[in-house]
């Protein structure tokens, strides 16, 4: 009898450690987000604007996380933690998204469902107060994936979007940015990272990458990504760039990663760069980490493309490439693990 | 002194060899045209029709290949083949774009140049000739690759490219498809491939796919990759699919290949289909008529995707699938061969 309970113990207490770790597997989500890369300097930056972005980034980081911890789904969490940073002045996206050439502010955003490939996104919009909501929207309510300029706005009133008024984007800093850059197109035109530039045009180079993104694993194994900007200042000529792109700014595919871009984006719709760290995955049999350094600090910087990026693959593996002097990023893990980051180390 | 002009044949035979070889591989040149994809059935199609598709696409095939053969550049001859497509009231591309649900003729196109990665790209023009050629000023004037709407058209003035009024766009095939469309929200939604279906909804799903591209290669192993399209009938909301984003609708790298999509854009851009062909070439080491096979009767058809693409590779290898019951296709090599297909088989 002793032995047949030994028996039956040796049996069922490696099924017990088994089904913990099913239970410890599913526990494994986690969120990253970012606000953008850039040539962003601690000498650059005040005390206060720096605690500025470290409380925003938390913000945003929890409000993701909160809904990940209750077994939300990924999608839910990563627009929830941009329209946080979509509602602050401190990002170029949303609120605080920078002029156009004409003096408008155009927003573009992107969100791709992991577990289905659906994809949602909008370019070119003037009055939403949040894109990252209307490109949510396009993948629950059409049936295509882009919708832009004012067709995309005609769409977001036909499933009541919050609109707003052009000037709720109304911000004297951005205003103050377009017009240095309207002044010099020097300046426009000048991407070379120099230690000794003075601000304001650090400034600029900054507003130029401000862009937010969210990558997220849930408890359930999906992943998903996002990202929304308001752009390039100065930009002319309904100029579009790759957040708004399915594969160059946003990407999301349970059996790889989930990937959001950030930087020069015309650098980033060349090669290809968020769906190119999947593929690397997939095809190559690269880590994530590796995936994501080989795609910004190997191909990236061979064709002269600034920025980064933030990564999340299917086992909740983070990566954060930036081969800029900086990019506001933030992570936190299902085991409590968390960090904000701004400048390089 | 026999032994020594011996010697001297010897050594010199193999490099005359060697030179010629040299001079073969040079001559490896070749263009492939689409026409576009979709439920084009013989049944549904007079000898009339028939021979009038097979008449401009191999005007389109003839007028790239002349400059191929007289050593020009292989960017130079996909604009050229894509032009005369687009002069053509017979393809969904310039001229014979099909009508938005608001009655206007909105076009897109896209160019990439495989040997500097540059690349161009236009959406939703209205009153612009031949988007290719708009395209590829974008790569030559501009320091951004994607422009869009009014925008995109204020840069074509900028740049005297050739505007023509909206009623050059008139077409009254076109105007009744779209009335069609329009009374029937059940048509556009179904892309079902059903044999029995009527002509009427059969030209609708043609005319949905009627997208032209243009891959080639040139004497000087440079790759170059070309789509242009009206889009879908119907189409609302300022959609773009597809065909003006590079990675999904066009791709070109002199590295491994150059791809032209056409088909359900918005499936192509969720599976990022033109960069998909060259990533599974690079990182997978598949040919590359397994990797354009893998994509689009592989990937794409479990997506639910249909469509196909034309791609060429460094070597002059020639891949043209399609998931649906027709492409318009043709290509023609340095040695003279050449086809010109519309059918499965």
């Amino acid at each position: 009898m002793r032995n047949v309970l030994l028996a039956i113990l040796c049996i069922t207490f490696p099924m017990f450690l088994f089904s913990q770790n099913q239970l410890i597997m599913s526990e494994n989500f986690a969120i990253v987000i970012h606000g953008g890369a850039g040539t962003i300097l601690k000498k650059n930056m005040t005390d206060e604007q720096e605690k500025a972005y470290q409380e925003k980034l938390q913000e945003a980081l929890d409000s993701g996380y909160t809904i990940l911890k209750d077994g939300g789904s990924a999608i839910d969490a990563i627009e929830k933690a941009i329209v946080v940073m979509e509602d602050s002045p401190l990002f170029n996206a949303g609120k605080g998204a920078v002029y156009t050439n004409a003096g408008t502010n155009e927003l573009d955003a992107s969100i791709m469902d992991g577990k289905t490939l659906n994809a949602g996104a909008v370019s070119g919009v003037r009055n939403v107060k949040n894109p990252i909501k209307l490109a949510r929207v396009v993948i629950e309510k059409s049936e295509h994936v882009m919708l832009s300029g004012k067709g995309a706005e005609d769409f977001a009133k036909q499933y009541k979007i919050e609109m707003v008024d052009s000037a709720y984007f109304y911000n004297e800093h951005r205003l103050k940015q377009l017009n240095k850059i309207k002044d010099s197109e020097k300046i426009q035109l000048d991407h070379s990272d120099n230690d000794d530039e003075q601000g304001d045009i650090t400034e600029l180079k900054d507003s130029k990458f401000g862009t937010v993104g969210a990558v997220a694993l849930d408890k359930h194994g999906n992943l998903a990504a996002a990202t929304s900007t308001g752009g390039m200042t100065n930009k002319k000529f309904g100029r579009i760039g790759d957040s708004p792109i399915i594969g160059a700014g946003t990407y999301a595919n349970n059996a790889t990663c989930a990937v959001s871009c950030t930087g020069h984006g015309e650098f980033f719709i060349r090669n290809v760069v968020a769906y190119d760290v999947a593929a690397l995955m997939e095809y190559k049999n690269l880590s994530l980490v590796d995936a994501a350094n080989y795609a910004v600090n190997e191909k990236l910087v061979k064709l002269g493309g600034d920025g980064g990026l933030i990564a999340i693959d299917k086992d909740g593996n983070i990566a954060m490439p930036f081969n800029t002097k900086g990019m506001y990023r933030a992570y936190k893990k299902a085991n409590g693990e968390s960090k904000i980051l701004i400048f390089k180390n």
